[in-house]
């Protein structure tokens, strides 16, 4: 049965360097964003994650959003840093808030319009 | 514990245009690319199965590999149609042969290592 309160995971790659050069020191862009989220209002049925290189370098700093048995999960990209943490956290508010994963297109910011990198439908419950 | 065997679902986007225009009659590359695999020889703990629209269609014709606790999913792009079947086949029969998925660089095609979209870890068992 499809649950709209199934737990939901954000994924974020800390490794990320949005396109800088790889000789520029100090905290990655990747690292930046997923530290931002850690101190930001998310929905209690979502968990923040790092992980180590999503092989998307070529889109800027990516997440993915997945978790319960229903729903799609989503890789989006193209975000700068911790600049954009409010408009992430929109984005798995609303994700979180369905049981297919499915945010009804003009419910989607510009952002998550535009660049939605795959989509991956839920496992086969057979 | 980690399990070369575990089943692995091969997914490939039926809906992929490959790039042409949307006034081409018959049968989409990715559907071809799909009913072509459907005929191959393909590891036995390998299923496949049509999605429609990975929403990746700015990189041609996808598929996504994926399955068991502790593979990493992968999606690929960029694929022609029908005439890639052997390269898909090959590329599904190493990670079905790994425990975690991750086909060491060396072994991989060199369409695969060129054409990684992203990666997604395996769900965390705490």
């Amino acid at each position: 049965m499809a649950d709209a309160t199934a737990p939901v995971e954000l994924l974020v790659c800390t490794t990320c360097r949005a396109g800088q050069p790889t000789d520029v020191e100090g905290p990655r862009p990747g690292t930046q964003l997923f530290e931002a989220l850690g101190t930001s209002e998310l929905p209690d049925n979502v968990t923040l994650r790092g992980v180590e290189c999503f092989s998307n370098c070529n889109q800027g700093c990516s997440i993915t959003l997945r978790g319960g048995a229903d729903r799609w999960t989503y890789i989006y990209g193209n975000f700068t840093g911790a600049e954009d943490v409010a408009l992430v956290a929109e984005g798995v508010t609303k994700y979180a808030a369905t049981a297919d994963g499915l945010v009804p297109w003009r419910e989607r910011s510009t952002h998550f319009r535009k660049n939605c990198i795959a989509r991956i439908p839920p496992l086969e419950t057979t």
